[in-house]
This record gives structure tokens, sequence and C-alpha cells, in this order.
């Protein structure tokens, strides 16, 4: 099933719903029940599937990721590398992210993206997956000299719109047999099987549940595979989550 | 003006409200229009004066501070030093906060938050302090081991509970002279004049709106003098920001 949230035509107030065939039946909520409203799917403007989240993202989660940006893949953590965005980071499908004016190296990061369904606090391996509402495609969208210049990746990674999120929550994939691909101006640049994942999504989860309560409509980014690289001013990105769709968007000019 | 967001007796629904003398008058959000509603002030509880506020955080801006944790002061940054906390970190006033499972060295720094009144993007230094809704007390709890051993500091600045804040949002208040104290079980730890600092509140809160929309409600500690120290369980700590008031929580066992 797929989540959506999005404004009616001429419509300012964004609304959760899903896709029925060529409609949109509006829920109470991401995930709940359906009203007896609905839209042609092709009259609303889609929205990033989120309102205020937390956004946890994880570092260095495939090893091919981590030797190009290279790192020591010799030492690997024994624990998930957690970063952070907040919610001024969300971008719509379709957005148009301007360059920053900060940067001199804007990078693409394709990610899998799982949305949480319920609140969850120390739960396992074994059960963190039943707390997912569901899946969508995601750009970590990183400036990468200012990873390094600065303190901590504050600014590289929680810029305003650096979160690209959509276009919708697919209920229904098996995060540990899917693939990312993404492209830029049509090139394939990453396309990775999360199989290959250090840090598997349930792993992931469980662990940040340890030391923080994920609640309903939190996100967590699972990490890139390799393939990272600059964007500039008038590219189109999609990053492809094979059993959910294509998030796009395009990067506009210098701030 | 003390601005305050509470429970009122016997009630789970969080109320904004104003302090008038020995009453709470509640108010339309934060800052908003009085109603004709109140309560004792001493039949309330009082509550982190903030709901899922983006949390942003100026790490080393107290010179003495740079040098006590070891860290290079010949070679100042030329902008702050920025990182984040994620609303799981708000503990409201009084709270008991359990020693964390993953950290042996678990340290206070007593901090002067700014609250924001209205949307900041790219707002100047000398405009800054315009867009403040007041001034509270903050304690930016932080697992020292973590924030070495972990790729960022997530886990050692964002586990929950590591951001007590309160008790009220003073409205009254010059930033550039105020002073924050520490005490540990009774015993000063921190004292520290905001004169002090390296980056004024004003120009902190110019620099995050260059890249990062503040909203209203959103949350900028900013940053902590010398003194910061372990805390053990059965610790309370006491942080008073002249002209604000002081905000109190203790340590409970380890988790």
């Amino acid at each position: 099933m797929k989540l959506i949230r999005f404004l009616p035509s001429g419509s300012q107030a964004p609304l959760w719903g899903l896709i029925d065939g060529e409609s949109v039946v509006v829920t109470d909520g991401p995930g709940g029940d359906g009203t007896s409203i609905s839209f042609p799917l092709d009259s609303v403007r889609l929205l990033a599937p989120a309102e205020t989240p937390k956004i946890v993202c994880v570092g260095r989660n495939y090893l091919d990721h981590i030797r190009e940006l290279g790192n020591d893949d010799q030492n690997l953590p024994a624990e998930p590398g957690l970063f952070l965005k907040l919610p001024n980071t969300l971008a719509d499908p379709g957005a148009v992210v301007p360059y920053p004016a900060f940067t001199e190296n804007f990078h693409y990061e394709g990610e899998l993206a799982a949305v949480i369904g319920r609140t969850m606090k120390d739960v396992s391996e074994e059960e963190a997956l039943g707390h997912v509402l569901g899946y969508s495609c995601a750009v970590d969208l990183t400036a990468r000299d200012r990873q390094k210049s600065d303190l901590q990746w504050t600014r590289a990674k929680s810029a305003d719109l650096f979160c690209p999120l959509g276009p919708w929550i697919e209920t229904e994939l098996d995060p540990a047999k899917s693939r990312v691909t993404t492209r830029v101006n049509g090139e394939v640049r990453q396309d990775g099987t999360t199989d290959l994942m250090i840090f598997p999504v349930a792993r992931v989860l469980s662990y940040i549940s340890t030391f923080m309560t994920l609640e309903r409509g939190d996100v967590v980014l699972t990490g890139t595979p390799c393939g990272v690289g600059e964007l500039h001013p008038g590219d189109r990105v999609d990053v492809t989550v094979d059993g959910v769709g294509t998030l796009s968007v395009s990067i506009g000019e210098r701030a």
C-alpha cells in the first residue's frame, strides 16, 4: 500500500491519504483509517511524507562507500555511526533545491528511508521491523567540504531542503532485499543492493532505540551505496528504491 | 514576563501560560494572547517550555571551556561550531534523568537557551535578537566518552532526556549581560558571564539562519562556560541564568 501526504488542488492544507488505483483516499493521519473523501490522483501535489520528524541517518553503512571516501575499511565500527537532520531539511518530490551558497562540493547520496509506525524504545533486532510503517526514497544531500571543515556535520547535512523524501511510504517491502539506484541526468551513478549493508535496517533501528525513543512518523535514513558524487545547478537526481518507486528532485541556481 | 508550559493539577494536557503573581494565566500558545482561564501557580506542574523544537547547540563557545577540554585555543574557528539535539532530549524542570547505560563519563554543561519567536532565515546579526521570544536555562547533558568514540555526537548529545530545559521562558533579558552558574549538589562548578562568549547570541542566531530556517519555538543552546564535569547517580544539578531563574534536575540510578 502506498501512503501519501499531499495537497489537493488549490489547497494549502496538507492531508494524508492512500493511493487506490487512480484515486487518493484521505486517511486519518499516516496509515490511519480511510475516510469517505477522495481525489483523483493526478489532481494532487505530493509532499514529503513526514511532518516534524526526528531524522536519524546512518553514515558509512555500505563497505564500498566507506572505501570510496578514503576511510579505513580494515577497522569497521562495531555499531552504526549516526548523524541527524532536522525537519527543515525535508523537501517534496519534484522540489528544486537551490545549490547552497556555502559549499563548493555539493553531493547526492541516494538512500532507503524507513518511516516509524509506532513508538520504539529498547526494541530487539528481531522485533524492530514490526515497528516500521513503511519505506520511502531519500536523498541525503551533503556539503562534502563542510563535513570536513565544520565541528560536526550540522551545516553539511542539515541545511534547508537537504532531505528530499518520497514520493510515498510503501508499506509492503522487505528492506533486506531491495536495491537503491541513483541517476543524475538519467545516468546511473549508484546501484547497490540492501543486503550489502554493514548494519541491516533492523539492526540500525534496534540500535537507535537503545538510547532514543523513536515515534510514529520519525524517519531513519539507512546509508548510501558507493558512487556518491557532485551535483551542479540544473542537475536532475532520481533515486529509485526497488519495490517503492522513484523520488526526483532538481538542483537550482546557486543561492 | 515569564512564559510557561505546564500541566494543570490532574491533567495530562499541556497548556501554555504566563506567570502573573501567584497565578498562571492560560495563553494561546507560547507568548500568545491571555485567556480568561487561570490556575494558582503552586497547583501546576512545569514542563520544558518547548514542544517539538529544532534544537541547535554551539560547541566550544567560551574560551575557558575550549582550554579545559584540551582543544587548540590558538586557532579559534571563524564560525560557530554547531551540533544538534532532537526533541526526545527534552526533560522537564525537576526531572530525574537516569544515568545512561552506555556511558562511563556523563557530564553536565549549564547553558543559556534562546527560544525563537518568529521565523528567521538570512537575518543579520543586528536584527537577530528581535526574532527571539525569550530565554531559558538548559543542561546540555553529554556522554563525554561517546563524543570521542562515535562517528558524530548523536548518542553523546541526543539520547532521551539529554536536554533539561526551563523552568520558563523569560522575555526580558539582555543575553550579552547575563551569567550562567551551574551547581552540583549545591557546590558551584561553572560560573561564567555571557560577555565571554566567542560568538555572542546574536551572531550565533544570525549564522544559523544563513543555512537553516528557524521557526517559532525552536531552541538554541549557546554554549557552556568552563567547569564541566562528571555526574553520578543521586546528584542534583541546578543551572541558574541571572535574570531568568534556576532549572533543577536530578540524576537517577544507572538505566
